[in-house]
């Protein structure tokens, strides 16, 4: 793997003139992984504009980091940001993460470090083949999983026995975890985007929305889907048939060079001329990859936070996710994870969207 | 739970004076969890020096806000810290929490706010008998857990599938999840403080150690066994006779009064007497309760970092957890969870630490 990363650090090194820094010194933990492979959290690389880098961690990593690391510099030291600030003759043209790196470590190394933002994130947007398998995997585990679960929806069985047996399917079929704690929300309870699973029992009658995915070697599928248990009322089929359309209009515009809130106008626009405008209250979708949201967010709100000037590039995954929520009756959300190429996007949650009744 | 949060902001309100500060901006995700009872990943509350306070929160969590915090002001904003600080008047007098706000983030507020470091973590380090009492569930969802898998610790399963298994009983017995990613290290792995689980298989003569804990309500768990798989060589006993002494040692000194620096001496003087001083590389044990590692840190190193004067008191949960490990051979470590009490020191995690030959 160290020729990737070997690339990835050639990457971000050729972005820092225009940064006018010499160095960048990377402290969060995801992105020291993405540039070394070192999964840790006592470790920061320095990677300098001519893409030679030096890691450093504790005794804790410092094995791991030799075996992992073998193609760059590593120091052994506890304070991993001044030993290699240290090393690298001084706090001048050194950049650090300022969305990531605390206030109080800031001023520990002195103040006077050139504040960068969205610097690695933005090389992390455009995935390499070989993270788009990762994840490929990671969505294929979840759609597996999803599968398996299908039987245990019926009445009487609870959100949270729900949660737990979709996160056991996905173990057990080799994730290594839940990307994120799955949401299970049934019946009125559908109409909280983030509820946590409860105890409430599903009911013949309700619709059930299910958000989660598989992590798989670091990276993060995400996928919902809404089923009905028992045959569903015409207004719950018309809001699943709208949000249904709402994500397929969402999916066709995910097209590389697409401006970020044409795809989010998209399935949003359908929405609001059904009349449900207020009841979508979050972005159509978010970069997805080492982190569960990362750039570039599809939303109409704020454009300016994403790299790559708020187009869709190539090799870019994201996801589709609008969603229709009704307080205290109830909601749909379908979503999936897919990759923006320009032959066209790559589908990577292959579940059905059609409405399934159980 | 609104009484304990309410006792507990006024408890934080009471520090506040001695840091010239009318009011402290609390942005650490842990710390609003601890403060006011909402667990979410985009909410901020400002308690000031009267312990009146007022949270603030996106859409996705104000219902749950409203819910879980009806005892104080709640907001709806998406830029939560800005709209708490344009709400009390400007930037004069305010606190951040240096140690978890971003760079990025301080600036934007305006850069003259007050940088308090380790505040809130230190009115959590005390715990009230209600987080006890949460610890205490979590310690023994541990120990079940452990005392299920022992069956499968037998030649041939690999450290990866002893770590599922782990992970599985927890959540089985009703754990919310791992405290963290179990560490199980079989053989000279075990000479690896941080291993993680690999494909290797158990081998007769084999040392395995597991390093695990079960998270209940926010609380986590911290134990860790070291096991034999067939009769152990006269090394691996007496390597675990010494840990084993050693730990004991630890907990018998970790008495309410004590310096942290005289705790990790008690265990740690042991061990260097048996001349291993140099292989138990790490501090001795470490607070535990909403996060896994907290303050206060035992350890001969940084005293300074620990609030209490460096003392250990009264109602204080930290693990006792000393090591040796040699490189290419393999390593003991063996863990447990305990409150310090003035009436004597209260052990969560009560499994056999005899050396238990498999």
């Amino acid at each position: 793997m160290t020729v990737l990363h070997a690339r990835r650090r050639e990457n971000l090194a050729a972005l820092l003139p225009a940064h006018e820094a010499d160095a960048i010194l990377v402290t969060h933990a995801v992105n020291v992984r993405y540039l070394t492979g070192l999964a840790s959290s006592n470790a920061v690389v320095l990677v300098r504009a001519d893409a030679t880098a030096t890691l450093a961690t504790d005794s804790r990593y410092i094995g791991a980091a030799r075996d992992v690391c073998a193609d760059i510099e590593v120091v052994e030291e506890r304070d991993v940001a001044g030993a290699l600030l240290a090393a690298s003759g001084g706090t001048g043209g050194v950049g650090i993460e300022a969305d990531h790196l605390p206030v109080a470590a800031y001023f520990r190394l002195g103040g006077d470090l050139l504040r960068l933002s969205g610097t690695v994130e933005s090389v992390r947007m455009v995935k390499d083949e070989d993270e788009i398998d990762l994840l490929r995997t990671a969505c294929e585990l979840t759609d597996r999983a999803f599968e398996q679960v299908l039987p245990d929806l019926r009445p009487g069985v609870t959100e949270k026995e729900i949660a737990r047996a979709l996160e056991r399917r996905m173990a057990d079929l080799g994730a290594d975890g839940p990307a994120f704690d799955p949401i299970v929300a049934s019946g009125p309870n559908g109409a909280i985007p983030h509820h946590s699973p409860s105890d409430r029992p599903l009911r013949r009658g309700d619709l059930v929305t299910m958000d989660f995915g598989a992590r798989h070697r670091g990276y993060h599928a995400d996928m919902t889907r809404t089923v009905a248990i028992g045959e569903p009322a015409a207004w719950q089929r018309e809001l699943y048939d709208l949000v249904h359309a709402a994500q397929g209009a969402g999916l066709v515009a995910a097209r590389t060079g697409a401006a970020l809130h044409e795809v989010d106008a998209a399935a949003r626009d359908l929405i609001a001329e059904a009349g449900y405008a207020e009841f979508f209250e979050h972005g159509l979708g978010h970069g997805v990859g080492l982190e569960i949201h990362e750039v570039p967010f599809l939303s109409p709100r704020h454009p300016e936070r994403d790299a790559g000037h708020g187009r869709l590039e190539d090799r870019v995954p994201i996801t589709v996710e609008p969603g229709v929520y009704l307080p205290g009756r109830g909601g749909v959300r379908i979503e999936d994870t897919l990759v923006a190429r320009d032959g066209g996007p790559e589908l990577l949650t292959r579940t059905t969207k059609e409405l399934l009744v159980l």
